[in-house]
């Protein structure tokens, strides 16, 4: 019998305050959502795998310039981009991860393209990038990711930084990410960040580390967290989730809620959210910062879509 | 009411066969694991943490060249040395890594330091250098790392990739790593490794990574992994063998003779091997390879020491 489809994306629970984007902007980055669940979803629905939603997804998320991920990562303390993502198939646990790229104008397909090469998982900086110049992917100039919101955003953080003031999530951090369950029942995730502005040079966060910011297992779950990676890592929060549900049995609800409000949020407050999917077909975007950039399309077809606590109906989606 | 103490190291999985080194040879690796051991037991005996005595053991074998650790450590397919390295605190969950490293004498020493830092817990390349640099840690020429040994196999693994050949477990791989139980009961790991000889540049392994090939959690256990990477990242080794104990009630010995032996022997065949303590003081430090490196001191301070399958008696050591 076809499994169930679903599919979910986060693009970081960095979401900006409501009145730092126009109306208009805020629209266009809810329509980017859409057309990222919208490419996923057109794989799902003609019986395409859950590894190829996750990354069709992911990808429109980083050439969109709204979320932290490819073009409009954000800068680090060296006013450059160094990019981090990771794709798994829960199928075959097969996985792939780059970090600390700088040229790969989507670090998820150099992500990919190291899962079905199957030898190394993880390569980092221009390693990855020559990685994935050899594969045949698109390489571009540093620059080509830099929007003038990060560069604000980098001008702001230093000024924290040096008046000791506090910084918003949404001035911070991001990342972008998506689940799928497909009609063979496979379970995919996939996650792409450019970190948090003003990170150190060399610095990674949980995005391209297998089980923890990017994690997917056939019979558990699929998961892609974003927030505060090192909260993420102590807590090695992808596989966490899962083995609540493998081996204690709790929910995909319970163990990515637990997670998100009650270990990352007892521990450090707040600075976490998550997307997620069973392979029941059930979703999770939870998020215990104002806002998370999310999407999701439930396995009736009901597509949302939203930025901040409300959710936008886009309608039943064929399936 | 104190803890009892326990400390267990491992110098990776890829021993090499008995006629490949001489008698003195052997001997020789033998005495610098029981000198590693006594480095961290003098630090646990004291009641000094199972952190510092991690970090101390492992500082030993990066230090000698028998091991695929700092000094010693393998080669690349660039004939460069990218250095791994984690420490966790089983107490706090706090950690430190670091990978890509090329000129830090004791990559674990750089993990340390960012684990007290408390800001990134993972630096790659040239900026995990440049951290332990201003740390105040020593800086080396990247090639102090090198030893005749480790040229011999690149040479060997280069003509075993030209003719098709299989390299033995011992050509390929190793690792370093130790794991301890203190008496106030708190647990800790650290693993530093050189990766697999002739791997590609860039490429970074199970070892830095926090839950797959380094993890420490009170309540649970101390693991720190050697082997084939890739098979370890797939399956989060670490973590799972703690959510094994903690969720579904296994004992070390099931948790991490089932990752070994059962889920990663089934898998790939062999390559796998790793040194683990739980918070009663039992020991395990099972390998499905021809031999591991390995010592250990239990809670009653009986040392052992072994490169193959038997262990050689090192006495009864004071508590």
């Amino acid at each position: 019998m076809a499994s169930k489809i679903a599919l979910a994306l986060h693009g970081g629970c960095g979401t900006l305050p409501v009145d730092e984007l126009t109306a208009a902007e805020w629209a266009e980055s809810r329509d980017h959502i859409a057309d990222a669940l919208r490419a996923g979803w057109d794989i799902l629905r003609r019986g395409g795998s859950a590894l190829d939603a996750v990354e069709a997804t992911v990808v429109i998320l980083e050439n969109s310039p709204h979320f932290n991920a490819g073009h409009g990562a954000a800068l680090n303390a060296a006013e450059q981009h160094e990019l981090d993502s990771a794709i798994m198939d829960g199928a075959t646990l097969g996985a792939g991860a780059v970090a600390g790229a700088g040229r790969i104008r989507n670090p998820v397909k150099a992500a990919r393209a190291l899962l079905e090469r199957g030898d190394a998982i993880m390569l980092i900086g221009p390693s990855a990038d020559a990685f994935a110049g050899s594969a045949g992917l698109e390489i571009v100039d540093n620059s080509y990711f830099t929007t003038a919101r990060r560069i604000e955003m980098l001008r702001r953080m230093r000024a924290h930084a040096a008046s000791g003031t506090s910084a918003s999530e949404g001035e911070k951090h991001g990342t972008v990410g998506a689940v799928a369950l497909d009609r063979a029942g496979h379970l995919a995730a996939a996650t792409s960040t450019g970190g948090y502005t003003n990170k150190p040079p060399g610095r990674v966060g949980d995005s391209p580390l297998i089980g923890i910011g990017t994690y997917a297992r056939d019979g558990a779950c699929a998961v892609s967290c974003t927030g505060m990676g090192e909260y993420f890592m102590r807590n090695v929060a992808g596989h966490e989730i899962a083995s609540q549900m493998r081996l204690a049995g709790r929910s995909l609800k319970e163990a990515t809620h637990t997670m998100v409000f009650d270990t990352i949020g007892k521990q450090y407050g707040i600075g976490a959210g998550l997307c997620a999917v069973d392979g029941q077909g059930h979703i999770e975007v939870p998020f215990n910062t104002v806002g998370m950039y999310r999407g999701f399309v439930t396995a009736d077809g009901d597509c949302h879509v939203g930025t901040h606590a409300e959710l936008e109906c886009r309608g039943r989606w064929d399936q």
